[in-house]
């Protein structure tokens, strides 16, 4: 078995000796700028832990761990058009640095480039299995951000609707990493089903994490603007929760905060105080728990020593914050 | 063996049996949109017509001849955004109806719907023989939209380079659709390759036939309106080989006229005038004929009696005019 660091240091090997096409630079630059913005590979990586729980040769699994980085990186590559998103990772992002053009069809030549790393797995049988299982997630990221662009412009979104749209959005590709490291070292059906359940839990979970630190994260931690989706009027968890909970009165006038523009003075200090007074923080990292729990459940019952389950154990839960 | 309507009739039976799912009808009625606009299905017939040269079943092949199809939709859908197209098929563009994040993500939805046609096919060899080949295609037809897109800009195009272009964009996917439907048929090789060749050189010869119809095709027959490539200073092959064949003169002058606007008067006939005087449509009909030739040549070698590939090479045939 292998530590976090040996995995990420493999898949940067395996990237480097991989490398986009030189021609047409206008179509494969863009890809190689997107892939150098870097990320934290934690996709690839997951997929490698889910092999090694059962194998220890993981270099097997390199060319599946990369395609599902290039998978990513394609979403991100047209999330970014879609979302008029100036800056990734604090660099223009590539529409913005190219064009909109580019921006598509770097994006479409990165999916299928994610397609031709998993045809590289010598195993036919293995391959069709994976097939499947990008496909259905693949598919379902697509969903996952229609639903977000629809939640833009209605005013009913219900918190069973957000899970669902963060579930398809993120969790499933995070459970599908899972799976297919599984599926690349012939688990069971069960095994592999317990760990795709436990990446996807996990997902919703640290979504519903990531909009209660936007808001209730320490400033020094946190890397982004503390509060910066309450001026957005974003139709965040918190936001959510608080029409489904809260009185009429704070219900109202937290709908009128959303209508304000992101520069009006005392948001950020009046919508918290809102939450607060309707124990919403609590509320919501509570479910956060819930989901948490249910996660770690399912790896729990993959049917294996606690020592052999460690790496990724420890690995998932470092993503979580342990106060609120 | 089957004939043309035949197969196309499977064909459309098969696509209404496997519509996209209803939810979210934002995300997938682009995507029906897209398919009802028409077309052909020339490219799933083709490849069901190499199946049914080794085998009857061509059932069998079905989800790869409709893979091909939703490719080629995709690559339509997302081309319309890139070139600003209003309209295809006398009707509007998905981004024009919708918009242009519609478009993106409905786009790339029906890429991985290809993918998913494909993994629904039984064994799992051909399927990931199936989906190196069209991940090859798929990667070269990209390459061949971003050729044609820096050659808009560019004022030094070769004819070699053109070629290219036309090759990658539109021809490979022809040959590609013949290769697989062999593939699934299991067929040896060197026929396989013979078919992809045949697809590949007629798909060539079939975009040169396109550029000289533009300029000298019947109004009657040819659908779009004569002279639109003239008019829009569209580099064709025909304009590529004045530069390279013509006198220095012409030369200068149909680069004259290809900095004016569309609607200059007299524009098309002083254009075709030049095209005449400098032997033109007879040197690209000559050109036309040698990849068509050579296409044939290849279908030719393919070892199998006259009789089983008559289908094949008539429908192919009737794709070419036989004056020009």
């Amino acid at each position: 078995m292998h530590t976090l660091p040996e995995l990420l240091s493999s898949i940067n090997d395996y990237a480097d000796a991989q490398p986009f096409p030189a021609a047409p630079p206008e179509l494969y630059e863009p890809c190689t700028y997107m892939l150098e913005l870097g990320g934290k590979r934690l996709r690839p990586a997951l997929l490698l832990m889910a092999y090694e729980l059962f194998r220890d040769d993981f270099g097997q699994a390199l060319p599946a761990a990369w395609a599902v980085e290039l998978f990513h990186n394609f979403t991100l590559m047209h999330d970014d058009i879609m979302d008029a998103a100036p800056l990734r990772r604090g660099r223009p992002t590539v529409h913005t640095r190219w064009n909109t053009t580019t921006g598509i069809l770097s994006g479409d030549v990165l999916l299928i480039h994610a397609y031709q790393h998993l045809a590289r797995l010598p195993d036919a049988p293995i391959v069709h299995q994976l097939l499947r299982s990008f496909n259905r997630v693949a598919t379902e990221v697509c969903e996952g951000q229609q639903l977000d662009l629809n939640f833009e412009t209605r005013q009913d979104v219900q918190l069973t609707e957000y899970i669902r749209m963060i579930e398809l959005k993120t969790a499933v590709l995070l459970g599908g990493a899972l799976e297919m490291g599984a599926l690349c070292a012939r688990a069971e059906a069960q095994a592999v089903e317990h760990l795709y359940q436990f990446g996807r839990l996990a997902g919703i979970a640290f979504q519903i994490q990531d909009d209660l630190l936007d808001t209730y994260g320490d400033p020094a931690k946190f890397g982004k603007q503390v509060g910066g989706d309450i001026l957005q009027n974003k139709k965040t968890f918190l936001v959510l929760k608080t029409f489904e909970t809260a009185s009429d009165g704070d219900a109202r006038e937290l709908a009128q905060w959303m209508q304000t523009p992101p520069e009006t003075s005392g948001k950020v200090e009046a919508v918290r105080a809102l939450f607060d007074r309707n124990g919403i923080p609590e509320q919501v990292a509570a479910e956060k728990q819930r989901f948490q729990d249910a996660a770690f459940e399912h790896l729990n019952a993959v049917d294996l020593p606690a020592e052999r389950k460690s790496i990724l154990w420890q690995t998932v839960e470092a993503l979580f914050v342990r106060e609120h």
